[in-house]
């Protein structure tokens, strides 16, 4: 997606060869007119696949995600890093491992949410090795929904989560593909 | 705002006499219609106050918030609930103790996204006893910014945070104000 290739060149950052910093426009400040963009991107290329719920895993999927859940005219499921207090018993349950930020979660869903009848579109800001994305694969498993694709904001093309999800048979649309980031410097697919 | 409340009615649940567990539409699975409705709504009550930035805290705000923020054609602004590893130490934070969750968390801003020329709407899913609000207000005070106004979903008006605020002359414009809940039963003011 050109518009985000350019605005990640312009605005992004890379720390180092492993992070990418695009808190101006994408996780931290967020610009509603991108967001929307990227919506109709998503919303576009899964279309014909008659998508009925979108899940997002919180927080920074949540923006992108609402815009393909409005666009598509399905509800949008927030899959949560903790069972909060009222979210009783009710819920499927995985421990997940982000490497990325050094921690260990455990993402719950109401089961009220997941359904066997569900076709899920997955929306995530960053792919690099695929933890969330396998997280939220194994409770759509739990409630017996079917996986329909995956969309990503930006795939670190050369971190293991995008074959790991490519082997499952997983259509993975990624609107920014990363081949390599240095210091300063980043390279597209 | 008739349409809220007629949804609270009719999907929401009071759980005893301090829980509304809306989780159906707003906080868990999201109806993006309704945050598009919402999102005019508070859109059209500060349309006139040069709002520059819409600041939220995450996750359950940023639904609303982010469509706000597309209709006055503003930045969103995510508080965090602890440092990421990639805003570094250019942060301004403050401790919040969320009774309802029983939590304490440091609530983080990059500085570089709250200025003092901002004019700011904040945007909430819940006002109970004010603690995120005030803790909003407090890093907002540290950049220097001005709070315009505060918009919530769901006001519990039998807590304590509606009081607080409006002891600080904050404009708080609250869509669905509840006056009462018991186990199955939610009056409104």
């Amino acid at each position: 997606m050109k518009i985000l290739e350019e605005r990640i060149l312009k605005d992004g950052k890379a720390l180092d060869n492993n992070i990418l910093k695009v808190d101006s426009f994408l996780n931290h400040q967020v610009d509603p007119k991108l967001m929307k963009d990227i919506g109709y991107e998503f919303a576009n290329y899964f279309k014909n696949k008659n998508i009925t719920k979108v899940v997002t895993i919180e927080s920074s999927g949540i923006a992108p995600a609402l815009m393909v859940a409005d666009i598509l005219n399905v509800p949008l499921v927030i899959l949560k890093k903790q069972t909060s207090k009222t979210l009783n018993n009710n819920v499927y349950t995985t421990a997940v491992t982000s490497f990325t930020k050094g921690i260990t979660y455990n993402l719950t869903v109401s089961k009220d949410y997941i359904l066997s009848s569900d076709n899920v579109l997955i929306i995530d800001d960053f792919l690099a090795n695929g933890e969330a994305a396998s997280g939220a694969l194994r409770l759509l498993e739990m409630g017996k929904a079917t996986c329909t694709g995956i969309g990503i904001v930006i795939e670190k093309s050369f971190q293991p989560g995008i074959e790991k999800l490519k082997k499952l048979g997983i259509d993975v649309y990624s609107l920014a593909r990363i081949k390599k980031l240095e210091k300063d410097t980043i390279v597209f697919e």
